[in-house]
């Protein structure tokens, strides 16, 4: 009997080294590298035009930014930072030439919206959620399937946008 | 005083005659041209987004088409024709470089909205008011002013859109 209740001391010592070294390692990746958007904010399709952008290259997209009703007031208000709530999103499709436009036009010169591509991405701001990364979660969505980007490709968007200090990290203007 | 009354008489016909012809004109004018929208539709910047598009050319734009609740629905179920009181909305910028965007992406590639340009346009569906131009009542106005544009420009609006039969007159498709 003394043999097994050594024994158990000795599992419940390792077992305890054990769950500690997790609970720091757990609470090294939270404090390390940043937190992501996981979940596609609702009703996003239905939100506010920012502005368009056009993307050539290998993105070669035709895009939209649309703002959540806390991100446009901000916006139009010119207020900096953006408050805790305003989630950006950015949906991209591809840059098609419109033959039919085309045709009305009688020349070739116009492009429409195709499919689309480069999947759907948003900043939400949460100031104290995101402190890590300036106060942004990132998010990528798979444009068909909804799933999320991996964590390789979102670590990349807060490093870009730190370029942006002086509009909080936003890229895109407001456009009238 | 028979004289008097005569010429009362004779005063009252003419008024009357003059007064038959201008009714006339009216409705042959009220007949035979389109009628245009000659009011900003209110609270347009708000509505939801149709899709995007970029023109080339002497346009050189990039674009956003808008949609009210009514055009919107109609778009999502895609029901045509579109019902009365459906307004497209089509606004544009100037289609800009980006040094900004380039300087993130590391190369030249970013194209983003500058200043408003080519006016602001408006289709409005009312199949009784405007049955003449297909059930729409055509709009442009200055992107600055917002004084609408003259009547020869406006009759150009029809005769285009009407390559557009199947899809009741509407060039743009919506983008999921």
């Amino acid at each position: 009997m003394k043999l097994i209740t050594l024994l158990l001391i000795a599992v419940a010592m390792v077992a305890g080294v054990i769950a500690s070294a997790a609970e720091r390692h757990g609470h090294a990746h939270q404090e390390g590298t940043p937190i992501f958007v996981t979940k596609v904010p609702d009703g996003y399709r239905d939100w506010k035009l920012v502005s368009v952008a056009h993307e050539e290259g290998e993105l070669n997209d035709i895009r939209a930014i649309l703002g959540n009703d806390i991100a446009i007031r901000a916006y139009r208000e010119g207020k900096l930072p953006f408050p805790d709530g305003a989630i950006i999103a950015r949906l991209a499709w591809s840059h098609d030439a419109s033959v039919e436009n085309n045709k009305a036009f009688g020349r070739a010169q116009s492009f429409v919206a195709g499919v689309a591509k480069n999947g759907i991405q948003f900043m939400v701001k949460d100031s104290k959620k995101y402190a890590s990364t300036g106060g942004w979660g990132f998010a990528h969505f798979n444009e068909n399937d909804r799933t999320p980007a991996d964590t390789e490709v979102l670590k990349k968007c807060f490093p870009c946008h730190q370029a942006i200090k002086d509009r909080d990290l936003v890229f895109t203007r407001y456009s009238p």
